[in-house]
């Protein structure tokens, strides 16, 4: 929990107007008030500077961005759009990037909140609603359910992996598995699975689902994929990101296998890099500008609002981008 | 240049013992001296919270990292090598990105400036050296001269833009052509073309070079590669960057060149990622996490001793990784 001007008031036992007057030198203050203002912030590990600046009504202006890698280039590309709006609003951004590490990401959370940033925009998962609940900051969080009262912008993820096996259907491929890189419930990417099990199921097909994880390294993932299409014969694959379809096909060429002619693939994300570096894979599009866009506003809406009353889900509509893999 | 609390001091007409003490409250102090302080603090612009910071001799523990992108794979894995080191430190990252924008990277300057960051590490390059030595901040450039005071950590890129064309002579091209991310004769990249050139001097060879800049658009690429596929008739190209190197192998796969009997291809960068998911270009490898660490090392001995007597250039050592391309 924030520690507010209130409690510094209430421990030193005067009002809210002399503990800012304390820290802003004005008006009159007897050296006992001063000090037993000045011994209440230290009991309570009070910065003044941003003491100073909250009862000014300014914020830092600094918004954290906790992300598991801006090396990755759908990462990449959403924090790039999110520096630019925010830029543009006057905000600056301090980059969190968790790395999939539980220990990183708490750490960040407290020195966010020690730093006193305006709020954080959150795409990352590694830690529990409990954590998050706690910070006491305007948050919002990117296809992760991070607690009741955190709103969550994410792409249409179940339309997407309904609409990628029935591109893969529609292409010719009957046995059609799909490379999920998320096994967690409690996550909106989670529902790109069910739409690729509707849509298998309203097909009359078989479900054939391998996990092929973001902590996986490269040759565990090559593995799994040599694996898939050596053991099952799957005639079509639906990757639940476009990096791992990538690997698909590298892992199909090496193996003598025709992409589209004998396997169909499809991939999630539709990144302006892999449009431009490589467009012959198909992919499920996200709007990434859009969804930069909408994290952005709201955020800013909740901090200068102080408005709670926002819709918990923002979901923005995806698109089939046709390459030459399907 | 940044103002001290010395500055302040002179302007009231107090000693800075005096001005510290009317940022902290201690010790006696007249309503006058309090006015003539904070008259003073008002007129220099100073904000109480960084003055009271450097007081206590903290930084702020910020630091400002300004790259063109961080959309872009090299970049977005430089940032994210530099961001884990400063976070075992104890700094966290100010991310700017100038996204090739003199405007941009200018408010950023006099931003992250007010903000009192610690330091800076910079790998953009819209702006002159006046401005970089106006900043009055320990600064760190990441391949790129800015300023006479500032030192450069590079890799090799002379030798680098050496072997890339030794390279492709060995694998038996004789016509090689350079395409060319840059063309700013200041910047150490340009080197890459020197030692291209310093090769196809001592083969005895025609040097073809061309230009395909950052800020042209994808397509504007692909026409420069196009032309130069089939009007130059090259059977080598040296890319200076591999995203470079990836569009031509896509252009020539298009128009049905084979890679590597017809045209031998080159890149230059060699991120993780372009290994886990281009493992057929041939590159010449930067050691971005040695240039990661030695940039942080770098900025925080020149932060905590304040050490102006470093080395104005930093040069790592480069690999060549063979891939299928050459």
């Amino acid at each position: 929990m924030t520690i507010k001007l209130t409690d510094v008031a209430k421990l030193a036992g005067v009002s809210p107007t002399t503990v800012s007057r304390v820290i802003n030198n004005y008006g009159y203050l007897s050296q006992k008030t001063i000090d037993k203002v000045n011994q209440a912030m230290e009991e309570l590990n009070y910065q003044p500077n941003s003491l100073a600046r909250s009862l000014q009504g300014k914020g830092t202006k600094l918004i954290g961005l906790i992300f598991p890698s801006v090396a990755n280039p759908f990462y990449g590309e959403l924090i790039e759009t999110m520096e630019n709006y925010l830029f543009e609003k006057g905000y600056k951004v301090i980059l969190c990037s968790s790395a999939d590490n539980k220990e990183k990401e708490r750490d960040y959370l407290r020195m966010l909140t020690a730093n006193k940033v305006d709020g954080i925009i959150a795409g990352a998962h590694n830690l529990g609603i409990a954590e998050y609940e706690k910070v006491g900051l305007p948050i919002v969080a990117f296809d992760r359910f991070l607690s009741d009262s955190i709103p969550i912008v994410s792409s249409d993820n179940y339309a997407g992996g309904k609409l990628a096996t029935e591109m893969l259907y529609q292409s010719g491929a009957r046995k059609i598995a799909i490379l999920t890189g998320t096994n967690q419930s409690d996550s909106p990417t989670n529902s790109r699975l069910q739409g690729y099990l509707e849509a298998i199921q309203h097909y009359e097909l078989e479900a054939l689902v391998f996990d092929c994880l973001p902590d996986m390294s490269k040759n565990l993932k090559a593995l799994t994929i040599q694996k898939l299409l050596k053991n099952e014969e799957a005639d079509g694959i639906f990757c639940t990101d476009d990096l791992t379809a990538v690997l698909v096909m590298n892992e199909a060429k090496k193996i003598g296998l025709a992409v589209p002619e004998q396997l169909k693939v499809i991939g999630y994300d539709g990144t302006r890099f892999i449009q431009d570096y490589f467009p012959q894979l198909s992919t499920i599009r996200q709007p990434i500008a859009d969804c930069a866009m909408l994290l952005v506003n709201l955020l800013i809406q909740r901090i200068e609002t102080k408005e709670e009353l926002l819709e918990e889900n923002y979901t923005l509509p995806i698109k089939y981008v046709k390459g030459d893999s399907t």
